[in-house]
């Protein structure tokens, strides 16, 4: 059995039995044994004899935290988008840019035109970017398919992605995500064909973990949203959904019939979806990498979560158009600056409370006996400067299951 | 002499000499001899025999571009600030803060209290987060000090700093940046010992390139700012100015008659003030990190600065308060998302105009033979794409002099 003893840190666990909106341990020390922490706490209670025998690692007075969890991407795509941010920013309208075949169209025919390797290619250097940047686990969506075969190979290419990189990987069906062209016509159909065809094929590979949809005026209305989320829960499979983005469609009253894990985006929340998602324990899921992209005004209610003590989650929703955000920490920093989340908030949301969300947070997302030695090593006076800073690049090291890992 | 080829590669040269936005050329190549660029363009051009006995590095498909140039910093300083982020998140005001002691005051205090290698060793640390993300010229600005002891020390830390990193550096002297506690009823005489105590004898130990102020209604008078530009002008020291950020205080205008550099900020700068930097050759440089950290929405006339055809430099404005931001392609991103400006317009910014506002731009800024062979190698499809992306580490290498460089 390998054993290592971490010392000579400080311990942001985010761990809520902890005192203190970090957790905090001054001075602590970890003890891995097969890659999960046999025991964590200050060096000068570790029971004698606890760590004989154990390698021990001197983070020379770092500060650690839990390595953190991506809950919300769709890293897996082909294609370049940059040009189309660069002809936007020339004066080309949307509109132009969709009509010729842009946005989300564009990705779709790039990823259904590219082979698995290649779609494994990219996703994994994506993963080594948010790696880098402190991430140790990741959910992927697909969505870029919208046929069986390229839905298939999303799915496929995410996990030998995550596989290659050694992250922690949980995927997501996203079916409905928009509707292809060749559907154009026919919606009621294509989503059939996703909830009664795509995602039972899929699931029985067993390539899905979670079930989502793009519930939006220029996504899928409730009611087709309904359906898929019934397919899934009929599956036994646990769902989440982009909702109240852009407008109000009620999605996280929708989401939380399903008991769903998250409802994700939130900008347009109102008060009963709240409180719905409150009663259903469904984490809210929020993006400040699309709300700053697409330059959007209008702010999740975060006192309205915080009065409800609704877990809340950060993610980079990772992806070539609204989002093309590939950094952790730069989520973290824009969840405070944007969202005027507190830095410990924000922390919480991109380890426990992004754990929770992807239904893994009996593996990981905080700092306590059991769980996998996932931990991020950083070379800064105290946690709050994690998001303080913009840009930083990541920590200094990140151990996955008590292992080294260089992305 | 050291000769090295740099091929298989695309180069957007930043050059106005050539055709396009980007200065662009396809299958390009790099002849660098003794630092410099001996010869550039396409690989097909290349002159028989020209780069005969040089060292070839294979650029593997990838573009280059002038490394980039960071002309606004106040990366010298001591002390951490996260926990003042943290306190303003979780409900404490900025008055309460600065009555205790935080806001600048408190890094005056920790700078002064600095030894000369621990403000070097910090330095070097952010310097090297910089480079990481591109930068091979970096403008440094004391105004932490505020007395002659150590406005000295961080000019001397700033050298050291940027000697042992390996960046080329332009110091400023920012004595002008806040009144002192212990000046509070004397402002006048802060100001003279500044403008003729200070700068002349800094300036006498060569430690001065240029000479700024915080011209602002929180800052200085555009009386006293006067006294300390023409201070400087008559030692023969350029000048630039922090103008307009928060309001409109003639600052433009008054650094345009001091034939400034540069006038930064610029979010409140009229049209009159933006006549007059025309007519001086003055660059505007803008600081999308101060006014996304600050949560500005006053936006500064990008069309009026277009329209007139005044250069626009982007710089990170690196520093523990207003703009913690360690990242260039970040500030480019911010550029174009924030401001509006175009990905060709945020990359010369912080290359062709960012020199020029800093005075360099005969040494580097764009790749064209004669100037230094200052390269960042980017693994991206496009040049765009470095603006594109929100939390890109950095390009893949550096070169310096023609000589690769580790951050």
């Amino acid at each position: 059995m390998s054993r290592t003893l971490f010392h000579a840190c400080h311990a942001a666990t985010l761990d809520p039995a902890r005192p203190g909106v970090w957790g905090a341990i001054e001075d602590a020390c970890v003890l891995v044994e097969s890659g999960r922490i046999a025991w964590i706490g200050p060096l000068a209670d570790l029971p004698a004899d606890r760590a004989e025998g154990a390698v021990r690692v001197d983070l020379q007075g770092c500060w650690i935290t839990p390595a953190l969890v991506d809950c919300h991407t769709h890293l897996v795509f082909a294609g370049d988008r940059s040009g189309e941010f660069e002809q936007r920013l020339s004066g080309v309208s949307y509109e132009a840019i969709a009509r010729a075949g842009g946005g989300i169209r564009a990705t779709v025919a790039a990823t259904r035109a590219a082979s698995l390797e290649t779609l494994a290619e990219t996703a994994e250097a994506r993963i080594r970017l948010l790696m880098r940047s402190g991430v140790g686990t990741v959910e992927i969506k697909s969505g870029y398919g919208l046929d069986l075969q390229t839905e298939r190979a999303m799915l496929l290419a995410a996990g030998e992605a995550a596989r290659r990189a050694g992250v922690r990987l949980r995927r997501t069906f996203l079916g409905l995500h928009a509707l292809p062209p060749e559907y154009e016509s026919r919606r009621a159909d294509y989503v059939r064909l996703m909830a009664h065809g795509v995602l039972p094929a899929l699931h029985a590979e067993g390539l899905v973990d979670a079930v989502d949809a793009f519930c939006e005026t220029i996504g899928f209305t409730p009611d087709e949203t309904e359906l898929m989320l019934g397919a899934a829960t009929a599956l036994g499979l646990p769902v989440r959904l982009h909702a109240e983005q852009l407008s109000d469609q009620g999605g996280a009253a929708l989401a939380a019939r399903h008991r769903a894990l998250s409802a994700d985006h939130l900008e347009y929340l109102s008060e009963d979806g709240a409180r719905a998602m409150a009663e259903a324990g469904t984490v809210a899921v929020l993006l400040p990498g699309a709300f700053y992209a697409l330059r959007e005004t209008r702010l999740p209610p975060v006192d309205l979560l915080r009065a409800l003590n609704i877990p809340m989650a950060l993610a980079t929703d990772l992806n070539p158009g609204s989002s093309p955000l590939v950094s952790a920490p730069l989520a973290i920093n824009m969840g405070c600056t944007l969202f005027g989340l507190t830095p410990a908030e924000a922390l919480a949301g991109m380890t426990r409370h992004g754990a929770k969300a992807m239904g893994v947070e009996h593996e990981c997302g905080l700092l306590r006996e059991g769980l996998a030695a996932d931990i991020a090593v950083w070379d800064l006076p105290q946690p709050a400067a994690i998001a303080c800073w913009i840009g930083l690049p990541g920590p200094e090291r990140l151990f996955l299951a008590g292992e080294a890992v260089q992305p």
